[in-house]
């Protein structure tokens, strides 16, 4: 495991996935045997490492990623990196002769992502991308009304995700520097266009066409030492998808709105047959047989409560950690389960969402609709 | 008064507007004198014409309009018929001396508008057309925060109109069939983008590029007959305007959506230092002082109660009809108060938006954003 | 530290600031070094004071202060010791070569204050007087308000601070007796003014003129001992100030109200944009776009709930302890860190405070508006 | 009846008042007879007294004040005026040896009322003054808790009266622009000092001294016509009374503060035994045995809801028009009814009002305490 030590990696890939994984006996198959994990650390800072894996009972962490992937006990390399040092580790861990799983964007460019894919394939090892989302109990909701057919024909999806990120001095801004200069990798289309594509390909359809618009709306912030900065990165993009099967997905990003939701993200998705806003946590819904038939007369107040009309989708569940269902997933694929559903989370699909946030960028830049080709 | 035997000319135009301004003694000017208004009544059907008439005490109505058009008591002519038979009554209106006001869309291509508009000016006379929405409580509680300077510079619109429009049979269509016909003329929109038009120009600024998908979702429709029926016209609009001063309007108009809003129509608007969220009633707003400062963790549900963030802001003010105060603002202008503010709302306004509506439809056609070119 | 075996002085100086401080490592300033602090305990009760150093670790403490300030190791002296003997002890300090921070009223009278500013001064020495309030959430809220402009033009500030204090006996008394002879240096003017010069000064403006009325409403009252006494000092202050930049202050102290606040103390601003109420802890807002438009009607009931037309203003930071905060702040400018900012509460802002009880009171007794003259 | 055409003089004096007692066969004096009101109107607008008088089954109505002052049948003259005619209008109806009834502030000096005062007792003729707050619920249940000895002796009276009334333009100003001119005989001191006298006088104590700072806060302003204009009135005033009997009324009167009260006007009255918050409609009491006992911490958040500590007065009553009330009580005085109780609502009552307001605008001027010398 490379790269833990970070607020992300140590709370949900090594606390709440792998070691709760490793704890509780580790992933069981279908066939009743258990996969036991047991991580190595691989890191910059030794101290860090150390103290780690002390706290957590880990044998096993080095400095030295080549040291660690020359070990033929290790099956899966797992990298939660910055972006931008993360394509050489993975070309070496596959080198190594490992299965891989990695932090989304998995690499910069989509030629990176397929060529990372094909060579696994030639070596006959398995990719996986983290797509935490899919995990979260309200699009799990979405995921069972949309097994149990409940929305008929989806015609579209709308998407707000966003909130005030703060200019900074006063109060501080709640998001890092570097998201808002370009030069660093920075801007909300290439962090969250990510994100959508997979959203949308699982539960809806893959993206096959955009038109964005994206932004920088506040020019000029205020970093972590006080010092002000030129924003150049976008800090919002506006964006309608095209899905295969028809429907249209409308998302907004922005760090410039204010919250006006239950939840940071929420989508509206309309079938013929009914509608649902999920958020990450909760979900509502409003079937065609409760759909209000409100008459457009603009002189007259409303006198319907719109928003009463919903109904909220029980859990009737337990939702687990999201990381480590996913994990776990992850686990089954590359013990070749077969009673594991298919894996869709691989680098293929990582590299349609860089894809999906290039294509964002270009057609804001060119001011036209961007096809998406199929990746092979 | 030409075509208010139907329900918007009547209600809207004769009965709220007209008559009432008659009752209360006509409109007031700055130097203290009044104009009366004395409403003469034309139609297709002189039975029905003859009972409004009577019903409301108005002495002069007739079927033939060319003879109306030829008593020189008259100086003003109003239109509310469809949009396709306006052209023709208005440049008749024009060539007896007439100063014009009429529904939107006032015509249906913006050369005509722009004909009908330099007809006018050449001789002399003044032309208007209804803008009804901006008299409303939620945009004129809108107008007044951006002219408390409020919201500090505007980042951005976000807008959703629509609500579920029944497909007919049952529950039957609560829109007239011909709306989802695009060779009746009908499609969300030509039908809305003219709204949209004028609601950014008059409180953010001109439309100056628009990147749109039009979409019609459901394809088959039951007319007021019970008769199945293709529908051709668009009956979802997905758009993005860029508005002259930087900010972007996001706004989606649909009648395949269920509302999980407050009113049918809701925009918010985000500025630096404030946003309000605005029906065409209700009006409420966060200030920069009170906006919460969310940490973006999708594995911790949400303990921020959003939406208990915004303060609703208050009337301060007896709002009158709209179309009444519209009614009053164009005879001030026709009788050229010199204490009237200045009048905006002209064919030529008219023309703008049909030109953005027309701009919409290409652009979805042709994949590309459409760049508005300036109506002289 | 001297006197820090009082309640304020243990658990605010002593627990939660000076060990707080010395347990995380030390004030780390602008250049990375970090200054450690190493209390040296200072009394008159040496089993008090074991006791003390024996709980929390401390190796040093004596109830000779002569001796500990010949100590050249020793940086900065701390006095929480009553006001009428730490005159003395400071001029000691200050002759030892220590830099000194105390708590408030720094001593009895302005000449004094300035003294010890003076000799403080000469010697090269830096002062600090504790300002506490100002560091407390509410507060700190305003001023964030404030820097973001909230306000426009502040117009006034009307404070109500006080609760009933019972006479004694049955319930006894929550307050020292002390507090209501004028002999022991009691009395609610000295006690309160302070503060207030200092929150005015840093939030609005210093005050340069007062008006005030000083009262004794409750004349005997019972002690510690059950013993009843005569109440020679005020109990109640009534004032009005103006404060530099042509806004007035009103702000009234009482022992002898009762409270229908949600805080023991509040301030409520008035500026042309927005206005706020504060209390130590709270804060509540209503902006210029939302401020509702009553009419003066005497004879018809209230319709309207004005108190909820305010809208609580976000924490958007975690708060730290205020004195360990104003603790940090005084040692990085002593460590003449040039990241810090400017140093304000020196003992000629004490010195202010002083001033303007004594004028507070003087204008009482002289049924006159009185100025105050900037100190040098 | 002289002025009545305006709104207060409309609706409170005719309509709720006099026709009102008419209508329910006049007023019953303690012997069982009534004495029956027949109004007779007088102004300078002959059309709308010919109007008034019709739709409410007026015989006599007048232009000329002479001819109906010398009309023997009349008994008492009400004027509810502009304050700058009503002196002449006064002399006159008391040369016709008519009781006279007015609107406060009576005139516009202490020695114009003085001198009414004395001709009307040389004429042997009863003067009354419209004191209409003190006949409010909220008022008249202080009234009932002082005499029920609720408060104990009191200790001081703390009030706050203001709403933010907006300076024209967007939204409108809700009071007339005359207030806010000096030269106009505007200015809040004015206004509401005649109020504070006598609600003080009535509850608490006649004003003995008055400290008061008195400003213009909003130095320009829009008028009526939309106009802007120098507000060189005061509109807001800073007042601490010295009442009879030893306690202190601290009162603050604006028209520049946001209201986080619940009425437009609250008194707190704070007495040894208890405590009440009053507006003009509702009165909510702590007593001394559910007084709390909360100890001044504030490094730590208040945990107590204060305000949930108090009760609110049940009505107990039904509440009638306070004018009418007055009215009632004034034709008692006239027709020496000795089952009335001592009528205090004269015109050296009046008078005291006109002095409080010159002595407030005085003490601000001279920044000096003034002493009321009682009117003989």
């Amino acid at each position: 495991m490379n790269g833990v030590t970070g607020r992300m990696g140590y709370h949900q890939h090594l606390l709440r996935s792998v070691l709760a994984i490793r704890d509780d006996g580790g992933v069981a198959l279908t066939d009743g045997r258990r996969v036991r994990l047991e991580p190595v650390l691989v890191g910059r800072n030794p101290a860090k490492l150390a103290e780690l894996a002390d706290r957590h009972g880990i044998t096993e962490y080095s400095t030295d990623l080549d040291a660690v992937l020359a070990d033929p006990t290790i099956g899966i390399y797992f990298d939660a990196q910055l972006t931008g040092v993360r394509r050489d580790a993975l070309l070496a861990a596959i080198r190594a002769g490992k299965h891989i799983y990695a932090e989304k964007p998995v690499v910069e460019t989509v030629e990176d992502a397929l060529d990372i894919a094909e060579r696994a394939d030639a070596a006959g090892l398995k990719t996986g991308v983290v797509h935490d989302k899919l995990y979260l109990p309200g699009l799990l909701k979405l995921r069972r009304l949309i097994d149990n057919g409940f929305f008929g024909r989806v015609l579209s999806v709308r998407g707000e995700f966003g909130y005030w990120v703060f200019e900074g001095s006063s109060p501080a801004a709640q998001r890092p520097s570097w998201n808002y200069r370009a030069e660093d990798g920075g801007g909300i289309t290439l962090d969250m266009f990510a994100h959508w594509a997979y959203v949308l390909e699982n539960l809806f359809g893959r993206v096959e066409a955009v038109l964005a618009r994206t932004v920088t709306h506040i020019p000029e912030r205020v970093d972590e030492r006080g010092a002000t900065y030129a924003a150049t990165a976008d800090d919002a993009a506006y964006a309608i998808f095209e899905l295969a099967g028809g429907a249209i997905a409308q998302i907004n990003s922005s760090w410039c709105v204010r919250v006006d939701r239950q939840e940071l993200v929420e989508f509206q998705v309309d079938g013929v047959e009914g509608s649902a806003v999920a958020g990450l946590w909760g979900c509502r819904v409003q079937h065609r047989g409760t759909t209000p038939r409100p008459v457009w007369n603009p002189d007259l107040p409303t006198t319907e409560s719109f928003r009463d009309q919903w109904t909220e989708v029980p859990d009737n569940a337990e939702f687990g950690n999201g990381f480590r269902a996913q994990w776990e997933e992850f686990v089954r694929h590359v013990a070749d389960d077969p009673g594991a559903p298919a894996y869709r989370h691989d680098v293929r699909s990582g590299a349609r969402g860089i894809q999906l946030a290039r294509a964002g960028l270009q057609s804001s830049a060119e001011g036209r609709r961007i096809t998406l080709e199929e990746l092979a």
